[in-house]
Formats: structure tokens, sequence, C-alpha cells
């Protein structure tokens, strides 16, 4: 068995040994002669690993006792409806200050139930930074304002909590949660899928302030309603359990290596190994202002994109994958997140550095 | 490594071979060198996965080309507020024959988006049967007429599909889908969850004609349009690619053990082997009727209900798991899906003879 490099924006690479003890308990969980995926969810194993799952996300990220964690199903884009649905709270506008495509469709969905104030946008400068904060025109009566933590396809990252003069703060972290310590006191909700940080697609974690639930609008599907599942622990129907098990085992991974201050060095490390060889040359290049580059999604293009397809042939060939940027920007894109690791981002770069001297 | 008998309603035992194949190939799916749980799903080894289950599926269930198949999340309760916000079309009342709690939530949730007209309900008589169809009190004018085709906690189920004068009928099937060939031209749409006969939970099947979808909503978030889905091949945004991809497994494993035809015999077999005994005695009771005896959840009370927590006591010591009963219905229940053998079956009912013998 070869395991390749896998650079994909997600569903990403998993730490190896959380796939080595799912494998190694597939058959058999703890002597429990069952399978996770064939546990009743209502069963005491599930329960376990279920109430473990949530007790070592809230020891890892540090999260309030007055915010709830959710278990959801749907993805990041079935949040784009339901949070609005779930926190407009009698208000009718909704604040947005987008940094790229993300934000962008999360808006829109907005737009089905709420008047979107686009507070500030970079889209005229190709979301290749984050609108000053001077700049932004906040709505002082919307009911939040939402931010995409870090853009995916742009590679674009907050790296301090969005100060929103009072209104609460929803941020989406799919791409960036537990990417580096976090103070969930700062924000309303935080919503990420969890195909990039946290485990298999299918699984959606919502960390949302109690005080904010519970008004739901009349629409609102019952299994939606933030407060309904807050009040059933996540199970008001049966909840994603494999995906919700996986993910624990990678929460308990982040503890054993060190908690989010570690996880946030080796981030940093390997975003900085990249960087400063793509600025030190004029091959590749990343367009985003220095201090708003993501630690998670390094977008990168060729001088000659005529060379493009070469260099994907290479690196496929050298055993690295997952390289192709998003089709709306092209070029490339190395997704770095947690379980990559700074020897696979130097197999990257010998790659690279490589393929510059040959071609360049 | 002993693997328990597993009555769970559900998420329920899977075939022991899906189990094997899915660990043997979990750190590198057929020498891609990646998880499926680390595929990017546009890539061509997650779409080639993606295509395989539908199209198993389509065979295996004999699916009707102007239906389209769509693998959303969610569980079936999230389709209970989904269908009608799909499927009204313009009309205001929607059909239900109600026969358990499930068909009763369904309705609830639906009551959100249209008048619900209940056509026929067998609740007076604690669900024990299917009402009558010279009884339903249909209306022609309902968009659409919905039934559950097994009710897992009541353990009744509709063994042909039902005459709904002309307007589609709508199948909650999630807990007898695949059990038996099943006629999908007599539905407008058929949903289940997978956690039964399909798959992990996490994963909901959509079978739905196609000239029924496109007229949402206004409020229908986009991911939960059927039309959206179906013109995106259920991409829209990142679906739960694992219980995908182990329910193409099952779907093969269907084929390779000579399809619905034959599954049907086995499951047939089985429940005939419960209910034959438990007619044959007075120990045990089920109280359904028997046209309407369901061969996926077989619920039966003691004659003495003191003795239910020895019965489940001993039920677990002799490695037999899963059998308490609904808390709303109480005693017993055998969930006796594909997956479960003849020989599971039989071992259950040795046990409940020998504790009939000696505690009757």
């Amino acid at each position: 068995m070869t395991r390749i490099v896998n650079f994909s924006a997600g569903p990403a690479t998993l730490p190896l040994e959380v796939l080595q003890q799912v494998q190694s308990e597939l058959l058999d969980w703890h002597g429990s002669g069952m399978s996770v995926m064939e546990m009743s969810h209502r069963d005491k194993e599930f329960m376990s690993i279920a109430a473990d799952a949530e007790k070592d996300l809230r020891e890892v990220a540090n999260i309030p006792a007055n915010y709830k964690v959710l278990f959801l199903q749907g993805g990041a884009t079935a949040q784009f409806s339901f949070i609005p649905m779930n926190l407009l709270r009698g208000k009718t506008g909704v604040d947005f200050v987008l940094t790229g495509d993300w934000g962008k469709k999360a808006a829109k969905e907005a737009a089905r139930y709420a008047k979107v104030n686009v507070a500030a946008t970079s889209e005229a400068e190709k979301f290749t930074h984050i609108p000053d904060r001077a700049s932004w025109k906040l709505d002082p009566n919307a009911a939040y304002l939402h931010i995409t933590s870090n853009e995916t396809i742009h590679g674009v990252e907050f790296f301090a909590e969005p100060d929103a003069a009072g209104v609460p703060v929803v941020a989406d972290m799919s791409s960036d949660i537990l990417s580096r310590p976090l103070d969930v006191s700062k924000y309303g909700l935080i919503y990420a899928g969890a195909q990039k940080n946290i485990g298999p697609a299918g699984l959606t974690i919502v960390i949302v302030r109690e005080d904010l639930i519970g008004q739901t609008l009349p629409n609102t599907p019952g299994i939606f309603d933030y407060k309904q599942m807050a009040d059933n622990e996540s199970m008001l129907n049966t909840p994603p359990c494999f995906a919700w098990y996986v993910s624990g085992l990678v929460f308990k991974w982040i503890k054993n290596n060190g908690g989010l201050a570690a996880v946030a060095e080796r981030n940093a490390a390997k975003a900085a190994a990249l960087y400063d060889y793509i600025d030190s040359q004029d091959f590749y290049r990343n367009p985003v202002k220095k201090e708003n580059r993501s630690r998670m999604n390094v977008p990168f293009t060729l001088a000659n994109p005529e060379l493009d397809a070469e260099f994907l042939k290479g690196a496929k060939a050298a055993g690295l994958s997952g390289l192709k940027g998003h089709r709306s920007v092209g070029g490339m894109r190395a997704s770095i997140y947690n379980a990559m690791t700074l020897d696979g981002v130097q197999q990257l770069l010998a790659y690279m550095k490589e393929f510059a001297r040959t071609r360049g």
C-alpha cells in the first residue's frame, strides 16, 4: 500500500493514525460485536461515542458552557438557509462581508429569508484581500454579521475575530476550524462542514450561543430548528453516526498532539514554507495580500499557464494529488489542512523547485 | 472477535462481506492511495463510486428512466419537510393514510406547508392494521397521497402498491426499501433513510418521477430543491461520500446474491419462522393483523411484562442484541432487515423457546 500526499480541498486527507484505528475496529468496536455503522444511535455504545466527541471538541476548542454544539447534516451549504431561519429573531436584515465565492453563495441563500446588506466586499479586486475594517458599512439593526473565516477557493483568511460593533458574528469556518486557537465567545455562531479539518463529509458542526436560538421562522423544518436539536442532543432523528465517530477520533488526535496551539504552530510552519518559496522566485505566484493569506489553502499560478497540465501530471506521478485549482480561478491550489504533514509540504516544494528548474 | 446477532431497528446490521471489504480498502481504495473518506467528490475515483452505486441501485430496484435518483442528507425526517416543499406544485392539500407513528410525524411536518387530510388511520386500533382501502377518504385535488410502507415501531407493512385514484403516491420506505421487488412506476416519489436496508446513517435516497419536480415553494433551501439536485447529480454541495460508497457495496451485495427476488424469499422465510412460532403458543404475542404484518420489524410482547428485563438480559448474554421494543409500544422488537441471516433468526427462536420453557 502506498499512500499519496493528498492536497485535496475537501473531502481532504485525514490523520493516518485515525484511519488505522477506524480500520482496526471496523467490524467490532471495543468488543461490542458491532461496527459503529451498525449501532443504534440510542444504544449506550453510540451514546458514549457521541458524548466523548462533544466533550473533546469542547475541550480542544475551549467552547464556553453557554454555547450549544450541534452535530447536523446537510453541509455548510444547508446552513446557508438554516442560519437565517434560526437567527433572524424578528429582525429583517443581515450583514455580509464578502471575501470570496463561499461568502457570496451564503449571501445568495440568505436573501431568500432576509434583506442582505453587503457591508464590504473585495470582489472588485478578485477577492485577493479582506476589506479594511474602516470601510465596512455595518447595519446596527442587522440580526448578525456573516463572514467566511477562510475562503477555500481564493485562499483568504481572517486571523482575528472581526469587530461587529455589538452585532453577533456568524462565521463559516468550514475550512479553518480547529486550525488554531480561537475565542468562541467572540462569535454568535460558528459552523463548519466536517470534510476538511474534522472528519468525513456528511457531518456539519454548529456552535451557537444559546440565547440566540429558539425563534425560528415558521417554515423551518423541525430537524433544522437549532433549539429543538440542542434540546435533543442532535438526535431528534438519526444522526450521521459514523462521521460523528470518526470526527471524535480526530478531536482526540488533536488533543494527543498538543491541542490547537501545537496545531497552529505546525500549520504556520507549513504555510510559511510554501509562501516563502513562492515569494522568492517568479515561476510561481500567489496574488493574495500577505497578511490575509490562508494557512489552509495556498492557491498559486504558474507564470506560463500552458505548463499547468504538465505540472499536474508530473505531480500525480510523484504521488502528489489534488493540486488543481478551483475552475473559477484556475492554476493550482495546495490545501494543507491539519492532517497534512510538513513532510508532505516539503515533498511538494521539492517537486515545485525541480519543475521550475527544468521548465523555467 | 465475536460478532453479535444484531436486531437493532436502525442503524442496523450490515452484510459482513460488505464490512470486510470496507475494512480491507479503508486506507487505500483500489490503489488510489487514499481512503474513500479522503477523496474529493469531484475526483474521478469518487465519481466512479457514485455512478456505480446509482447504476446498481437502478438495476436492482428496476427504476424506470423517467425517475431521478437522489443521494441526499438529513434522513427521512428532513424529507418530511422537503417533500411538500417540492411536490405541492401549486396545490394546497395532501392526503395521508396513517398506519403508525412515522406517518403521524410526517403528517405533522407536512402541515407546516400544506393542508393535511387524513384519508384513513388505524390509530384508534393502536396501529395494528392497515385501514381497508374502501374506507379511505381521498381528496381528488391532493398534491399526493403519503403512506409509510413499513411502520418500524408497530410492524405494519404494505405489500401492494396502494391505489390512489390517479394522485401520485409518496412512500416512506425507510425500513422496507429493497426488501422485495417493487414497481417504482406506481409511485410518484419513494424515499428512505439508508440506515436499515441500504447502508450507514447520514444518507437518504429519494427516487422521484421527473415530471413532479421543479416547482418548489419559494423558501426551499437550494440544496433540498430536488430539481437542482437532480440536475447536479446530487452534488450541488459535498455529498455524504462514505455512506454513498458503503451503500454502493450493499447494492452490489444484493445483485451478487440473487437480486430482490431472492432477497424477498429470504425475508419471507425469516419472518414466517418468527410469526409461525409466535402464533403457535401463548407466551409471546404479536397484535398485528396477519396480512399486514411486517417482514422487517417483528414486535412482540411477553404475556407477563415483568419478565421483559430478564428476557433482554438473557438475550444479551446469548449474543442477541437490539431487541427492546420502542418505548411507545413497549415489549420486544426483532428487526430482521436484509442483512439479518436466517441463522440469526433461528438463534433468536431457540432463545425464545428456551426462555418460554423455563419461565412460562
